[in-house]
């Protein structure tokens, strides 16, 4: 039986950008927490939707073919499967994750952002 | 494209307690608020994990065979498929549930508390 889990608690063990951690998982998708601060890669997940959900600071996601989306805290947005994408974070913001396991953060884009996979705290 | 989603402007059109709304989709699953106070009614979901972020308020979830989880604002919980469960609010409170699309929300147990599945703010 898994435990309660204070994302609080959680962000505090994080000390890089751009590195997903797992904190639970809802049957084959995970919950990961993640601090964003700067210009992320255009990319995209064509088997998959992505949730965002900002629990703190404010995130950019600039979409190919619409316009950007503006989140602050308490603000959810999915980004279709498919739709290429880069998160921008001028401050450093918190963000929390939703998406199949096995995700990975850039996508089919690679480069040096590509985080580990299935990383937990 | 869907739009940003703000949680708090979500819940403001929330007038019932225990009838989840759903917000957002991800693949076949759904972001659901509710506004939950009182005690639930016990059930199952024999086929998914369940999976509850408490944004205001406190809950309390009740569990078959284990100690009650009692979640604050920003605390995760997912309740894993087949164990019996019964939340439980002193007070007010607003959840977050993310699921599979088309979980009735007092599983197989029924009875009056069942709300409409599928119902979009």
């Amino acid at each position: 039986m898994t435990a309660a889990i204070n994302l609080a608690a959680k962000f505090a063990q994080i000390h890089e950008h751009w590195s997903p951690r797992v904190v639970a998982e809802l049957n084959d998708y995970q919950f990961k927490l993640a601090k964003l601060q700067g210009e992320f890669v255009w990319h995209q997940h064509d088997e998959t939707d992505e949730a965002f959900l900002v629990i703190d600071g404010e995130l950019s996601i600039e979409l190919d073919g619409a316009d950007t989306v503006h989140l602050r805290p308490g603000e959810l947005y999915v980004v279709p499967k498919g739709v290429s994408h880069r998160p921008v974070a001028e401050q450093e913001c918190q963000v929390l994750l939703i998406e199949p396991s096995g995700v990975t953060n850039t996508g089919a884009a690679g480069g040096e952002l590509t985080a580990a996979n299935n990383v937990w705290i």
